[in-house]
C-alpha cells in the first residue's frame, strides 16, 4: 500500500533535507533490525501464499524508492540489476510485469548478501538525491520520499507476522526473541463502554502530517447512537464462545463464515493450540501457555463476527471507531516495545491504538470523492476496494510513528495471520 | 433469501383469507408457467454451481411452505416424503443437513412428475390451512405466507437466470420463448443527470406493506451532494469500453477485477460472442445480434466499476440511488411483459426499474439496529452479509408486484448471469 | 475403444448380408431394451466425471456408425443434424474436436425423444447400407459393421454401470429392476487351484471370429509355473480383510493405494454401506444386505492388490488369466441373465467368464507387432496403452456374445464402478 | 528407494570393515561435494513438488542411517535429534508419520550448518558400528550399509535434477559449475541396429555384488526377434519432430499424452527455450545454444513415445534393453566426468550407460517370484509398483559405480526433470 501526502509541507521532515535523510536512514536501519534475529534460511521461505519470503520485502521496499524516486529523479541513474524490477515489484501493473507472487519461496538467488549490497546501493544514491540540488521536483521528491517510508514501515510489520508465521509451522518451533520479564499487571474496575450520541461526525484525514490517499476526504457521516466497548475481548471471554460450542453452531456465523469454519476445521483462533488439555499458543518467543489476560488474537473477521453475536452485540464500524479513537493519544504497545505480543487487558488502558488491529464492519471502500492518484502511485491503495474490511489502531507489530486515527487498514475476511482482535460495539 | 413482513396488517391481503388464498394460488401458478416451455430434460440439469436446476427450484420453494407452514402450524399433517427435506432445504442449517449444492444435477429423481405432485399435495394443504380455523396464529401464518411467496417470487427470476445460461452453453442454442414483434423506440433528448444536494435523508422499509428483513430499519445517512445519470449504460457505450481496450488495461480495474479478467479470459459481457466480426448475444429468445440502444446486461460488478472509471465517473451507492428510485413510481419492463430482455434505452424513461438489476458500490451489509429474525427464518437474509454487493431496482425477470424502492439485492462482485447493468453517478 | 476384425471372413455373420442385418438389429434393439426402465430424466445425468448420461450413450454409439460407414460408404448421405457429430464424438481427435467430457451432463438437448429419432434415422440407412449394393467395398463395411456392434456392446455394459452409480448416489435409491426370485445355491466343496507348469506359452488372438486389435498380434510368453484360484474371492473374505484393519494398514498397499485411501477415505468396496453394524450394497435392485457367499465386486486394483498381498498370494499377470480362461467354455452369468448382479461362488463353478471382471497385475501394453489400424479407428485401443492396467473375462453387465479369452479389457488402478472382482494367483 | 543385498558376501566391501568403512566416507563425502557450490539459500528451496531441497537430501540419508542401523544395532544410541525423524523420514509409513512431502520447503530450520552437525553426528557413530565389535548381528549391519550407501548415491542424482529445475526457474539463471572445456567430438559411422534373435532369455540380478530388490529375482522371458538403436536419439532428430508438428499432432500420441501436452502446453522438451528463433537449453553450466548432436533429454515418457511412432519405430522393453546391455560394458558419462550434462552422440560409442536414462515401455511391475523385504525395508521399492515405468542405464548424473545391466529406475510417465532420453527398438 501506499499513498499520496496529503498534508501541508511544513509539518513534515521533508521540509529539511537533514531531517528528511536521518529519518530515511533510521527507518531503512529498521527493517535490518528486525532480521537480525533471523538466521539465512529463514530469509528464504514463504510459508504460505499470503506470506513472502522476509528477503522478498527487503528488497522489495528497496525496489519502491529505485523505481519510484531513483529512476524518474536522479539523473543519470542505472538499476543496480536489470532483473531485480521483475523480481520486486509486487504488483504495480503499470509499471510492467511482476515475477508471481506464489512462487515467490523458490528463488534461493538473488541472496540475502546480494539483497543487502541492493540495499546499500540504493540507500547511497537516496541519499545523494535527497542531499542534491534537484531543483523544482523537490516538493514531490520529498512526498514521494515520506511515502516509501510509511511503505517500508508497513512492509516491517509483515516481515515479522510473515516470520510468526513461519515459524509457526516448523515442528522446531524457533523463537524470534526470548521473551523479556513478564510485568505484572493490576487488574482493575472493567472500563464499561463509551457512549456517542447520534448526529453528524466528520471522518478522514483532513491535513496536518502525512496520511495515505485512502484515509480522505474528509467527509460528513451520520451516525445513530452507538456505546463502544473501553477494552478489548480477552482470551478468557472467548475461550468461553469456545467452550459453548460457538465454533460448531452455525447460527451464529455469516455463510461465508460457517463455509471456511467447515473448509478448514478451524476451531480456535490461528495459532492456539491444545496440548494435554490446555490451550497454549505460537508466539514470536515460542510456543507459550494461553493467558486469559491478553487480547484475542489472530482471529479472522468472520470469527470476531460471530463472538460478537454470540455476545448480543456488534462490531464497530470504521466511522464508530475513529470517531471514539481520536479523542484518545496515538499511544500504546507498538513494536518499538521489543514485546511483539499484546499486553494484557488491565484497569486504565484502553488499548485502542497498539497491541491487536481490531476489525471493524465496515468493507474497505473509497471515501466520498475519493480519487487515487495518477500513475502507478495510483494503484498503492484504491484498487484493493473490493471484499475487504477495514481494521483500525495499529498492533504489537507496528511502527509508533506509522498509526494516525484515521488510519485504514484491510485484510480478507477469513485472514488471520495479522495481530487482529476484537473490539465490542453496540 | 427470506425476510420478516414489518408492515401493518391491515395493508396485506393477509388480512382477508380468501384474497389471500388467490394471491397464493396465482404465485404457485406463475411458476408453473414459467416452465410451460421446457421440456423434461431442461428441468434436470445444473449448468454451473451457482444455477439450480428448474426443478429443484420447484420442489424447494413447495418444501418452504411444508417446512415454515404446514408441519409447524397444520394439524397432523404428515410431510409428503421423508427425503424431501434433506433433498429440496437449500441453506437452513438450523434445520438439518441439506443436500450439497453441487451435485443438484446429479440427481434423475425425484421426476418432474413427482415434484409437480409435491407441488400439488402442498398446494392442497396450504389452502386448508388458509382456509381453515387455526385460532391464535393466524397473524403468523400469514405473515410467512406472504414471505413464502415472495420467496417463490424470487425463484421465479432464478429460474428464467438459470435456464437462459443453461441454454447458452449448449451448441443447440435453444430458445425458450420466440421473440414477440420489436416496437420502434423514437429516440430523444437524453434526459442528462439528476442533482442531489448534501444533506441527511432517511432509507430503509418504514412500513406499509411487505419488506424483507434486511431492508429496515429505517435510518438516517448522512449524503454528499451528488448527481445521478437519468439512464442506463448502453451495448453501444460499452462497446466503446471494449474498442478502447478496456479489457486489457489493468490500470481501470480493481485488483480483484484485472484478477478475474485474466483467469477467466473475460473480453466482454457474458452472453456476447463475435461472429464474423460482428457481437451477438444469448438471449432467451436464442442468438440475436446485439442492439446497441438496449442497457448493457450481464456484466458483474469488476467490470460495472471499471467501466464507471474508464469514463471518469463512479457506481452510484445504494442509498444515492434509493433516494432518486423513490421519487418514481414501480413501474418498468418486469417479467409480465413476456420479453424476457431488457427495453432499448430510450427518451422519457429513466428505466430505474424493472429491465436490469444495477449495480451499486455498498457492500451488503446490515443497516443500523438491524436484527435477524429468530430461528430458522432468521437464516434469510442476514447471513449473507459479507463480500457481496447491493444491486437495486428490478429487471425484466422480476415479477412487477416483487420490487420496492427500498428493496436489497445481492451478488458477488464477480456474478454475471444475472440481469446486471450500469447505472453511473458522480 | 474399438477395433479392427482381423479374423477370416467366411466365419463373421458378415459373409451374409441378410444376417449382418439382423445382428444390426438385435443388437441395436437390446440398447433401447436397457434404457427401457429409466425414466427421461435418467437419460439426462453424469453423476461422476468417468460416467456419461444414457442419452449420450444411446447417441455416441449412432455417431459411430454415421461417421465411420454411412458417410465414407453410402452415397448422398447427409448427416442429421450437424452439430451431433461434435456432440457425440467421443475422443477420436482425427475426427475433430469434441464438447467436453465432463459437460456431458449439462446438455439437455437433443432430448432423449430426439435421440431415439436419430437412432431410427441411422438405422435406416445402415440398413440400405448393408442390404445395398455397395460393391467392391463390401468387405471394409461388413468389418467396420461388426466392429460397430461390438463397440455398441461395450456401451452397454456402461450404460448398465453407469445407471447404477448414478441411482447409488441418489438419497432415493431407484430401483433399476426389481430384484428376481433368488435361487439357492448349494455349497460344496472348494475347487482349489489349478497348477500350471513353466514353459513357452502361446497368448493373443489367432483368427476365427471378431477380435479387437489389441487382442493381438498371437505371441509367445514365458511362464514361470503358476497356480490359480478355482474360484472368485467372496464378500465374506474380502469383510474378513476389513475387519484385521486392511483399510488401516499401510505396508498392505501401494504407494498409490495408500495414498488413494487416505485422500478418498475408503473404508469397503464401493457401493458399500454400513447401517446399524451391518453391512449393506447398493445393487441394481435397490440397497440389500450383504451377500458373503457372493463375489466381492467393485474393487479397484488398488484395493485386490492390497487383499491378495494380505493374503500373501498376489493377482495374476493376464497371460496366466488366459492360459487358464481358454481352457473352459466362455459361458456365464452374463447380462443376458437379467441379475445384473453376480452369483454367489458355488461348488462347480469357476466363473472365470462373466459374474464380475477380473483385475490382473499386467500394465496394458501393447502386444509384440502391435500395430493400431491407420485412421481415426486407430484411435480406439492403443491410445490407451499407458497407465491402465488388464482386466479379463467379463461380467454381469456384459453381452455373452461379446466375450472371449483373449479379450482385454481396461481402466485405471482406483476405478471402482466397474463390475470388478478378484481372483487369486500364486 | 532401497533394497535387499542379495548378493554373496564375499564379493561385497561389508566382508572388510575397513573396506566399509572407506567406502561410507567416501560416498558420504560426496554428497557434500556435490552441495559444494551451492549458497546456503540454495540449501532450502523446493522449486516442485517432485523435488526436494538440499539441506532434505542431506538429512534425510542421514536419517536412514540412523532409523535402519544406529538405533536399532548401536547399543545406547540417542537420536541426535528427537524431531528429525519425524522431519526426514521419506515415506516408510510403518516407521510413522512423516512431514509432508510438499512443505518440505516452507521449513528454514534445522539450518545448513545443522544439518551438517547432524551428518557428522552420525557418521562418528557408524563408523563406531562399523569398526566396532557388535557380534553375530555383521552380516545384517554390512548388508544395511551398503543399501545405505546405494541409497544415498541414489539422492546424490536427486540434488544434482533437483538444483537444476531449481536454476532454471530462477530468472537469474544461476551456474552451479562452469563449464569446461569443450572435446570436439569427430562423427563417424553411424553405428545402426544391433539384431537380436527370437527366444527364451533369463534377465534380472543373479547375485555377486549389490543389487537393489526390485532387480530380481532371476527368471527367464520370451522375446520375439527385436533390433536395438546403437545410439541415442539426437536433439537434432527431435528437433524434426517439433518442426514437423509432432506436438500438435494427437494421432501421435497415447490418449494420456495429448492430454497432458494441452494442459501443460508442452511444445518442446523441458529446459528448452526459443530466443530469437534459436533454441536453448537450461544446463547446470547455464542457458546454453542447443547442440544437436547431443541426446535428447528431459522428454518424458509421453513424449519419447510419441517420437518414436512418429518415426515408425517403438521404444524397447526393459528385457529387450537388458540383454544387449550386459553385452557391454558399464562405461561412460557418469557424474565423475564432472559434466554434468551428457556427451554428443558420436562413433564408436553406444552410451547405452551413462548420459541419459532410456525410456522403456515396460511398467514397473514385480519380477515373477518377487517378494518386498520384512519391514520398513520392505517399503523401499516393492510398493511403487504401479502406473511407473522403468529408466535403464543411468545418466550424467549417476555415480559409476551404482549401476549396473540389471538396474531398474522408475518415474511417472509425465515426468521430465531426471536425465531422460529415447533409444528406439523396432
Amino acid at each position: 500500500m501506499l499513498g499520496t501526502p496529503q498534508a501541508k509541507q511544513e509539518t513534515l521532515p521533508r521540509a529539511d533535507r537533514r531531517l528528511l535523510a536521518t529519518r530515511y536512514a533510521e527507518v531503512r536501519a529498521q527493517s535490518l533490525e528486525i532480521c537480525r534475529p533471523l538466521v539465512v534460511e529463514d530469509h528464504v521461505i514463504q510459508s504460505m501464499p499470503d506470506t513472502s519470503p522476509p528477503k522478498w520485502h527487503l528488497a522489495h521496499v528497496t525496489w519502491f524508492f529505485e523505481n519510484f524516486l531513483l529512476l524518474p529523479f536522479l539523473g543519470g541513474y542505472r538499476v543496480h540489476h536489470s532483473a531485480y524490477g521483475h523480481l520486486f515489484n509486487s504488483y504495480y501493473e503499470s509499471v510492467g510485469r511482476f515475477f508471481p507472487r506464489l512462487q515467490r519461496g523458490l528463488l534461493s538467488r538473488p541472496t540475502v548478501e546480494q539483497v543487502r549490497r541492493y540495499r546499500e546501493h540504493v540507500d547511497r544514491h537516496m541519499l545523494d538525491l535527497i542531499d542534491g540540488d534537484s531543483g523544482g521536483d523537490w516538493n514531490e521528491i520529498a512526498e514521494r520520499v515520506v511515502l516509501g517510508l510509511n511503505h517500508e514501515q508497513q512492509h516491517q510489520e509483515l516481515l515479522l507476522t510473515d516470520i510468526k508465521h513461519a515459524f509457526s509451522i516448523n515442528p522446531l518451533r524457533p523463537v524470534y526473541r526470548e521473551r523479556a520479564g513478564v510485568e505484572d499487571t493490576e487488574s482493575g474496575r472493567d472500563p464499561g463502554w463509551s457512549a456517542w450520541p447520534a448526529g453528524v461526525y466528520e471522518i478522514g484525514h483532513e491535513g496536518g502530517g502525512f496520511a495515505f490517499d485512502n484515509e480522505g476526504p474528509r467527509h460528513r457521516v451520520y451516525l445513530n447512537a452507538f456505546r463502544l466497548a473501553g477494552r478489548l475481548t480477552t482470551n478468557a471471554e472467548f475461550q468461553e464462545f469456545i467452550e459453548a460450542g460457538g465454533y460448531e453452531n452455525p447460527a451464529l456465523w455469516l455463510s461465508q463464515g460457517w463455509q471456511t469454519v467447515q473448509e478448514k476445521s478451524w476451531r480456535a483462533p490461528l495459532y492456539w493450540e491444545k496440548i494435554d488439555g490446555a490451550w497454549w499458543t505460537m508466539t514470536l518467543s515460542g510456543l507459550r501457555r494461553l493467558d486469559g489476560r491478553e487480547p484475542v488474537c489472530h482471529v479472522s473477521l468472520l470469527e470476531a463476527d460471530a463472538y460478537a453475536r454470540w455476545r448480543g452485540k456488534r462490531l464497530p464500524t470504521e466511522a464508530e471507531w475513529e470517531v471514539v479513537a481520536r479523542t484518545q493519544p496515538v499511544a500504546g504497545n507498538f513494536v518499538e516495545s521489543g514485546r511483539f505480543h499484546p499486553l494484557p487487558v488491565r484497569a486504565g488502558a484502553s488499548q485502542i491504538f497498539g497491541d491487536v488491529w481490531e476489525w471493524t464492519q465496515s468493507s474497505y471502500s473509497p471515501y466520498p470523492g475519493y480519487h487515487p492518484p495518477a500513475g502507478a502511485l495510483g494503484e498503492y491503495n484504491g484498487k484493493f476496494m473490493a471484499s475487504q474490511y477495514v481494521l483500525r489502531g495499529g498492533s504489537c507489530a507496528s511502527p509508533a510513528g506509522h498509526l494516525r486515527a484515521t488510519y485504514r487498514n484491510f485484510f480478507y475476511p477469513a485472514d488471520r495471520w495479522q495481530f487482529t482482535g476484537i473490539r465490542l460495539a453496540e
